[in-house]
């Protein structure tokens, strides 16, 4: 057995995560640090295995269902490369496209796209309230319809980011932390600011920084939260966020000072997000019709953003940061200044220099997304890697 | 040899399905009753293999192409369902995209396409005349283009809905009720009530009520088509409902009356159409490009239904079913009363209790087009299924 | 060892063709004139397995990415159709579809789609001076992100059209020329026109032309280019024709005449293009945004081409060609008279006596590409051939 392997699978065996086999994953939350762990073992033993040209395809033939109701390159392409890996084909429910009927159910729509579908991947973002909504009303569908015999199989839901979290994005930040500083065991009182920052664009999702302080939170990290007043996230989060700090030894605090979030930071996650009793006012105006006020909102929503244009990641700030080298983060695309904008969210010659790191941390979704669907497909994930390997099925066959 | 697959080779073996191989599937009356009776084999032998985690893989590689010319979500799946169990990849052919000329022949797109296709299936049912002629104008272009030497391989045309007939919707509810009912040889005598209903919307295709006819005559039961004066359907498709009958001792038989058609039916599958000369004259206006004379067809037709509104399965009427449990079919998606709109094809109450019955005949769509794609692309399916099942590939692979 | 498989395995062993491997493909005349034979060789080498039921899958997973930047039915089709016949499932990048942030660089769109990509296809024909250059963009973006560790493997690029050369295209047209023939030694002398044809449709790319002209010179044919005055194709391209013609002892020469053109030609190519410099106006004119200059560029282009509808490929022209019956080329759709249009490239008897070789010529076009993505994949083609036929997977597996 190669020995790196092992090491995986040795650190698999440590933990306790039966409970993910046949599950979904909606929010890092409803998991444990245990079964987190997991997915990150997982993600780097695939990702190993694939680099070193084993093959990883549990399945012959199988579908992977994806359903985007909002634009998306870098979660659409890391879904696909997920399901590809493990052997399934992606087909995309282009609503669009489709013969949903007007006041057809959920649960109806979810059974007939399932017949064959082992995992189906939602984004759904755009309203507070909804996306989550939705997402577990599938999975109870396509449970029940495995469980009444229509299904031969349950398949397993993946968030690939609603309106509460992107857990898909921010387990792949996390992950990207973890090797940038060389072991979870590392991270300890490592100071993480989670700051809002300027983008010239309005009302875009919360999930990220919600995401994100509802996961670094549970590493025994400082985790700091800065955004304007006004800029509030959903407060249940914030709970979430304060009783993981407090079970890690470590903190999460609020302030409305960049400065402050930056200072000493040992990462930064400077990003933009609209504010939430806006976007719950959006849904509302939505759900009414109500064109006027949808208007009305957007144009009030980019004169508040324009207050804060001094919400940028500046080289100035940069050097604030604990020395001066705080590793930078974010979700990309970014709003760059003077490159997809006048003002942005950071300044260019920051973000130029993080670029292969960011592309680092982008590298680790479709392995995260992958190892969700491993753990929720085989039911003894150590065995079955071991039995991968001695398979010895090439990925990429040349003699 | 497994028991239950050996089951289903000895039922092969008695029937004589030969000219199925290289084969198309247009419409289920150009096939014999052991073709039929193959199909619904094959289907079941396929659905056992997948519970079973039998690869049933037949393609290591090959293209199945989809064309719809009209919304899909259903078949779409359906048909991407079969194309991977079998192996195949779908590529859909979305005239949208393409850069098909003016002018540009039926025969040279086929062609175009199809250079590694083993399987065109096309949805095309919204001109009647039309559908199912350009189907056969497809599956003659290939099969001029393999015998040209322009393309290796036949590939196979599976109708996925015509003006005519909609094959694989049909038989996956036939093989419904088959299995419903223990058997075919049990449906003798059965009563069956294709039905009109009334809908909101305009111009459902005439193919479901057609296909039914076609092909639920042919069992030895009593098949009844209802629909309201002005709502008829082609004749020739009564012509063919009628011979059915005729050789299998069962009736076909007409009426204005859904009363009479529930009464002591054992299935009733009450469903929404267009008129078929109405469909006709949208047809000629639509290639007279008449738009005037299409908006007032529209509002004629609308109108029209109004007056039918009465047409609706309702509590009341299942109770005069055999029983008052006569088996409740759709091909979904229904338009529910107080659901997808105020008066529709269903009470909601009698939906819901046959969710479960309804969502299992649409789950045998993807096995019936597998099927029919197997009996086309394999010479002996017999001595290949038991070849499958040697060669013991799992289709999901975990230790 | 097949001995038809032995003869392929042979010509690539006395062909040197090492840089192609991890390499791209642009330009014809980018590669040597081993290179381009290891092509032509390799793709026969596929076809005749892929005719004799042996798998050529040398991926078990990975994906190949296109993005067309213009409408396409052959050429998606044909990508499609290499990508499944190696193993590769097609993920189409839809910049529509995508979140691709305003001033998102090339590099960062680039990488976030190739975490998992083997081959990238990129058709951008449009704009003269871009296509090329942005498939190099991509190219370099990809070579830079594999160096950095963020991809485990560097894509390939393959061309599948840029403003410059359409090499899949072309190399399929030699293919087909060079079976017709019987072998690229019986080309010398050959008499090839490449001429303009009029169309009533505006702005065609301007990539055949010059592709033809700067492959089809390498073969010690003589190249006539033909096109009225002011349809003339890109200076640097007849340069590469005329460095061509005089290493390999033939001629590339041009006129304004389609007569002087077919005169005892052995191969026509008569197809309609843009003027150069109109479409450098053209590009010039998008970049400003201006629309009015663009619509009266458009009217005086059409009128332009009107004055030229004599320029057809008529039954009397062919006469003249040697024996009458040169080999006729398109790389479709054509613009048929009477048939796409009234007046257009070519006749349709013509047209429809080359139907069948046409389609042979377009049959091609897959394995051109599945063979570009071979050699730049494996390190010794020759060994993995061997290889994959001792690995005598079937392709269509039936008992």
């Amino acid at each position: 057995m190669d020995a790196t392997l092992q090491k995986y699978i040795d650190k698999l065996n440590a933990l306790n995560f039966k409970e993910m086999y046949e599950g979904d994953f909606f929010l890092t939350w409803d998991k444990s640090d245990d079964e987190l762990e997991a997915v990150f073992t997982v993600a780097d033993a695939l990702r190993y295995m694939r680099e070193n040209n084993i093959s990883t395809k549990i399945f012959e033939s199988g579908l992977g269902i994806s359903l985007f109701r909002d634009n998306s390159t870098r979660t659409r392409f890391s879904f696909a490369s997920a399901c590809n890996l493990l052997g399934l084909e992606v087909q995309d429910l282009d609503e669009g496209k489709s013969q949903i009927a007007h006041g057809e159910t959920v649960r109806e729509t979810a059974n007939m796209i399932s017949f064959m579908a082992d995992v189906i991947g939602i984004r759904d973002d755009m309203y507070i309230g909804k996306g989550h909504t939705y997402q577990k009303e599938v999975a109870e569908a396509v449970t029940q319809g495995h469980k009444d015999g229509v299904l031969e199989q349950k398949p397993t839901l993946i968030n690939l980011q609603c309106d509460i979290d992107h857990p898909t994005q921010c387990m792949a930040d996390m992950l990207h932390i973890i090797h940038h500083f060389g072991g979870v065991e590392n991270l300890k009182g490592k100071k993480i600011a989670m700051t809002w920052a300027y983008s010239p664009s309005y009302g875009k999702p919360l999930s990220v920084p919600q995401g994100v302080i509802g996961l670094m939170s549970r590493f025994g990290m400082d985790v700091v939260l800065a955004h304007p007043e006004g800029y509030e996230v959903m407060p249940e989060v914030e709970e979430v966020a304060k009783a993981n700090a407090a079970k890690t030894g470590g903190s999460f605090t609020k302030t409305n000072s960049m400065a402050e979030a930056f200072k000493d930071a040992d990462i930064v996650y400077p990003k933009s997000w609209a504010p939430f009793a806006a976007m719950e006012k959006r849904t509302n105006l939505y759900a009414e019709g109500d064109a006027d006020g949808i208007k009305a909102l957007e144009k009030e929503l980019l004169a508040q953003n324009a207050d804060h244009k001094d919400w940028c990641c500046t080289e100035e700030l940069m050097k604030t940061t604990k020395d001066g080298k705080a590793l930078y983060l974010h979700c990309l695309p970014a709003d760059i200044n003077d490159v997809s904008c006048k003002d942005g969210e950071v300044e260019a010659s920051v973000f130029d220099r993080y670029r292969t790191p960011l592309y680092k941390e982008a590298s680790y979704k479709p392995y995260i997304i992958a190892a969700m669907i491993f753990l929720a497909k085989v039911k003894d994930p150590q065995t079955t890697l071991k039995a991968l390997e001695e398979r010895g099925i090439a990925r990429w066959f040349q003699k």
